[in-house]
């Protein structure tokens, strides 16, 4: 059945767990990192690589594609799985992040937002139904509910206003997806700022939504990790057991492990392709700044054991001479090598979970990368 | 035995020939087309996809390398080919044309060049001995005598001093590569502007030092495409029948086909990956400027009957799409088109003579094209 999401292994010592969300473009296991792919592609790589690390499901951005190329184009095209050349999974968020921190926001009312195109400036309106329309242009396999994010520095009260509309619009995009569940799943957002009762509120909400999959939204936006972490404690406990839990926007190694620990199911970050484009590695021993001299002579490949195509044919050397020569394969093999890292990472973590030492692994990989784990 | 080049079949129709060039990496059939990898990198290409459009051989530029990352550097990494992880032959430049197009030229003498660095301005000096030592530090197969390209404006008498001191420096440069001509192949440089009479005299002189390959520089720069094609006309005669000749720096689809119908068996150029990145896709019915509207709803392909992964997979508006958005995957589908594209043609040309039919070919094929076959 489309959507349908099964636990098929909890981890004993970490209490962890992995599932399988069954989509109409394939299977997803979870604990999933999704590559994001804002304009429609990922950015540097093409859909035989993606495949080739192993990526099961990729992340786009509504607010991206309404504004180029247009979700009209896309639908006539087919859809952005053809588009896109993309024939696994896709999940689209509602456009609500970017509404509120890349574009000009004019007004938010409880009916709709008006904001400026940070592309030509041009007055556009979203609302939740909007939104939702895109989105079902788009034909993703999981689409977002439209939500309002409140700057992590708001005071209780407006964390509460903006949590009561994110509220209000989840279920008018509810309302509007009627008749689309079997072709799209939609997940509604928990909000609630860094307010335990309001996350608490938040969450029991959405869970009453009783929606194919739930997420946490308005974390990673500059608070400490440990306040993210304790937010994670408070609001997953009132999200359905066999239903996915996605933590927006966020995807750094020890993020990943810290919350797959707590129970959640489904990430994504820009992070890895952005500080590939920058010059940075990822590896188990934490980032190297590749076009530091360091690496200058440095004839080993990224990472020995890492399993992709930057590692298993290029040098450090090679990567460095490219990145400082601007040139852009430099700025693919890292894309390819901190994607891989990251799928690889929940690999291992899976493994582990299998293995029910999830919580061994992670202070062993958490003391490796330097930070050691949160509450160890 | 290395270097050996051997003429497999002549087109009883055109006269043009079909080849083989034994390397240490490989056997080059010929007439072929060598994409350009400038810093070590065929610009937004990675090794296994130049694999994958059939590239025999790739030419790489030692004047780049030598600024960066230093040819003492890619020696220490065991040479070009294993710095760029590309182990099929590579033919390196002498530096000569970009001493005198890209740098800041100082002095030149008839002993050697002084030039200032086009990345950061430090004076450097180059000798025909020089150009030679970088090159067996890079280790390509085949590698270039360095040579002074006259401005095509050049008067017939400064025209004339820099062809002989091009040919001294021939000699030089044959005398430094003793003792290594099993390993590296150096091909010498015929010269002499727009000047028939200079060009002959080059042919035969360069064609009297009996090296394993020769090449035509200082064409392509500027002039008429009909006065390049009659220099050709006076040149190949004079150049040895059974050792491939290398018309340099040459690859138009219109300069393919004419170059081969007057005998010549290698081309470089970099015009395919750079109207790539500027998202102008090549084909047979001539260049497509793919950012134009006119593409924004064409779901059809670059080229109905092409074979290559944009073509397999993307439509136009897909790639106009990538390219209007500065994505790095519109750069990469159309350098690997363009690219494809021309080597694909070159497979055309040998099936043509093969078939005996080269004439007929050209003649089609220039006139969907749209420049018709020069005195056809």
């Amino acid at each position: 059945m489309a959507f349908e999401y099964e636990v098929i292994k909890e981890c004993k010592q970490s209490g962890a767990r992995i599932g399988k969300l069954y989509t109409p473009h394939g299977v997803i296991e979870t604990p999933v990192f999704m590559p994001v792919g804002t304009q429609a592609t990922v950015k540097a790589m093409a859909p035989n690589e993606l495949k080739e690390i192993g990526s099961s499901i990729i992340l786009s951005n509504t607010y991206h594609l309404f504004l180029r190329p247009g979700d009209d184009l896309i639908k006539k095209a087919g859809g952005l799985h053809k588009f896109m050349a993309w024939d696994r999974p896709i999940l689209t968020d509602s456009g609500g992040f970017q509404v509120f921190s890349l574009a000009k926001l004019n007004k938010i009312t409880d009916e709709y937002v008006q904001f400026n195109s940070h592309i030509d400036g041009e007055r556009l309106t979203f609302t939740p139904e909007k939104s939702i329309e895109i989105q079902h242009n788009l034909g993703a396999d999981i689409i977002m509910a439209f939500d309002e994010c409140a700057p992590p520095e708001s005071e209780h009260a407006y964390t509460k206003i903006a949590m009561d509309r994110t509220h209000s619009w989840l279920s008018r995009c509810k309302e509007y997806h009627k008749g689309h569940e079997e072709t799209q799943a939609l997940f509604g957002i928990v909000q609630g700022g860094m307010y335990k009762d309001l996350r608490i509120e938040s969450a029991k909400y959405v869970a009453s939504m009783d929606l194919p999959g739930n997420a946490i939204g308005g974390l990673s936006v500059g608070e400490p990790k440990n306040i993210m972490y304790d937010m994670l404690d408070e609001v997953v406990p009132h999200l359905q057991k066999n239903k996915p839990r996605y933590l927006m926007g966020v995807g750094s190694p020890d993020c990943l492990i810290e919350g797959v620990l707590r129970g959640v199911d489904m990430f994504d970050c820009v992070l890895q392709t952005r500080i590939a484009r920058n010059g940075t590695a990822m590896t188990r021993h934490g980032n190297l700044t590749i076009r530091n001299n360091t690496f200058s002579e440095d004839f080993t490949p990224i990472e020995d054991d890492c399993d992709c195509y930057a590692c298993k044919n290029f040098t450090r050397a090679y990567i460095r001479h490219l990145i400082k020569a601007n040139e852009i394969l430099g700025a693919r093999l890292l894309s390819i090598h901190n994607l891989r890292y990251s799928i690889r990472l929940m690999e291992q973590i899976k493994q582990a979970i299998w293995e029910d030492r999830l919580l061994d692994f992670a202070k062993e990989y958490l003391n490796d990368y330097g930070t050691g784990l949160y509450k160890g």
